[in-house]
């Protein structure tokens, strides 16, 4: 960030009054302009024994595999962006049945929060963010193709848990990698 | 927003490529300006049978009790929030229980998460966003003097559910309300 929203003037990184961390502050009208961490929200659609996967036509990761998921919009509920994502992603209606998996990324900045959801019946199609949508058992689950740990962590758990037979909330956090080979 | 972070030149509001909703765009970079929901972390402190509420020593609000919660920041996670506030509100150091409530407040763009947390000790010590902070049974809280919805929403759960005897995870939403009173 180089210059303020409001009255363009440069912004200065530091400390404001009654603060402990530096903002980007401006230097001509004052205006503290906070960085926050987004939401990442999404659904886990089973149908089955089989669970909904996208591949994705967008970077990062183009190519890769992940479950429908994006950024939390203003105007919606987590439930909503959830629905919503997997409406455009994998052209998918499905019901809520849970939140599943609450992940920090500290070193992006990021909560990711997935939900399990029911696909009623096989309807699916990929938008314009996915190449492809497929249905996979368990035993098919592309591992070494998967977009993101969250996505990996969220199927963990869940085939996981399925065998246990119940499903638990999972508040977890997702540590930086190196690339894998 | 009236203009660009990266360059100062003025932003329009407009649908960009490959998208569907109105974003602030730079008319002269092109930089697509996103914004997003702010989630809010914090704790229910419980010692014994009471917990820890703070009087509100800033706007909004204030002078209207609350649990101790605030932004998360980047580059900490959602479990680090709660606990940093928690600390900077009632100085007191808690251990944290569980994810307890999830709150979407849509018409505020936010995302309230609170942990059910312990108390080990009864220390703690208003903050300088706080007036005071004290210690309450269920049949002391100043419900007519709770700050948000939100908190009144975690605190309502937490005493039905400890006469249940189990402390489920809470998904909801809080609506606009009018003003009370």
């Amino acid at each position: 960030m180089n210059y303020c929203t409001l009255c363009a003037a440069p912004v200065a990184l530091r400390i404001p009054d009654d603060d402990n961390r530096p903002r980007h502050v401006c230097s001509a009208c004052g205006e503290i302009h906070y960085v926050n961490p987004k939401v990442v929200v999404g659904c886990l659609p089973v149908i089955g024994d089989q669970v909904l996967l996208c591949r994705r036509a967008i970077e990062p990761r183009y190519g890769k595999w992940t479950l429908p998921a994006g950024f939390l919009e203003c105007g919606e509920t987590l439930e909503n962006g959830a629905l919503r994502e997997t409406q455009e992603e994998a052209g998918a209606t499905v019901q809520i049945d849970g939140l599943y998996t609450v992940l920090s990324i500290v070193h992006a900045n990021q909560i990711y929060m997935m939900f399990r959801a029911t696909l009623p019946e096989p309807v699916f199609a990929a938008g314009v963010e996915s190449l492809e949508v497929a249905l996979f058992d368990e035993a098919d689950i592309p591992w070494d193709e998967l977009a993101f740990s969250t996505i990996r962590r969220t199927l963990e758990h869940f085939f996981e848990d399925r065998r246990g037979g119940d499903f638990g909330l999972h508040v977890g956090q997702i540590e930086r990698t190196p690339p894998r080979g």
